[in-house]
């Protein structure tokens, strides 16, 4: 058995009590962008409801491009309005550098990664500049509601940057 | 109050009964990529526990190349080994095509969108796309397990598609 298959066999008593409660576009009108961490999850986080905001998660939880891809299509399409950034304390992302660990992949693979991973040293600063990379995004209609908040792995609890 | 508002007092509800309680790898070594869709909150639909698993989304749940790199980062810095990608029906990425959104954004902007929306027309074929995107790239160093799923937002089901 894999990993994997203990997950679908959880699915199986998951859908055995499965109501629907929700329809395509966010109630809240909220988007969130966080971090991929396995200790950080959104919903019980932000103690978000099924159909209360779509979650677009990375690691590091930055603002690429495709986090702006998505978020554009939250706003565009489904009518979203308030975007919630979470970054984390001990991201691993603060733990390495790019320029070593695509030394290594090049080593290991012969080949040139062609995309940055997008490590940064400080989790306030890349939450501030993922913040900056959104509001000064044009194609991103609302940003009047753009918050940021760092979320303590040790206490559960979120501290808001601005 | 905006809807963030909610979300932050949310928070204080939670990290008051919280109790740390796993640490940066994930135990299980699973990476999910997973849709942002409201309705399909991956914790809850395969169980995880906290630090089970890292939770990769975005619109459409689509192997882009942020995606690859955070899977990059998932494999090779924390050592995870089997990936798991649940798309989902009723997806609102069926409902538009990228052109017509394009032009739609470009007449509101004045400037051209520099990336593709990844619209797509049938679930189950972007899925295997997503799949075949994952297993042919030469950066991410376990493929023996990657497995896809659709995800029924009706029922609560995964089905797998291979």
């Amino acid at each position: 058995m894999s990993a994997t298959d203990d997950l679908v066999a959880n699915n199986a008593v998951f859908a055995e009590s499965f109501a629907k409660d929700a329809s395509r576009k966010p109630a809240p009108k909220v988007a969130v962008l966080a971090c991929m961490d396995a200790r950080l999850d959104p919903v019980q986080v932000l103690g978000l409801r099924e159909g209360d905001a779509h979650v677009i998660r990375n690691a590091g939880g930055v603002a690429t491009e495709d986090a702006i891809r998505s978020l554009v299509i939250s706003q565009r399409l489904l009518g979203t309005e308030e975007i919630v950034l979470i970054h984390h304390t001990d991201c691993a992302m603060t733990t390495f550098r790019d320029e070593e660990v695509r030394a290594a992949i090049e080593h290991d693979t012969g080949a040139r990664l062609p995309f940055e991973l997008e490590a940064f040293r400080d989790v306030e600063e890349d939450l501030r500049e993922s913040m900056a990379t959104i509001m000064a995004n044009p194609f991103i209609p609302c940003t009047d509601h753009v918050r940021g908040f760092v979320y303590d792995v040790d206490t559960g609890r979120l501290r808001e940057v601005s």
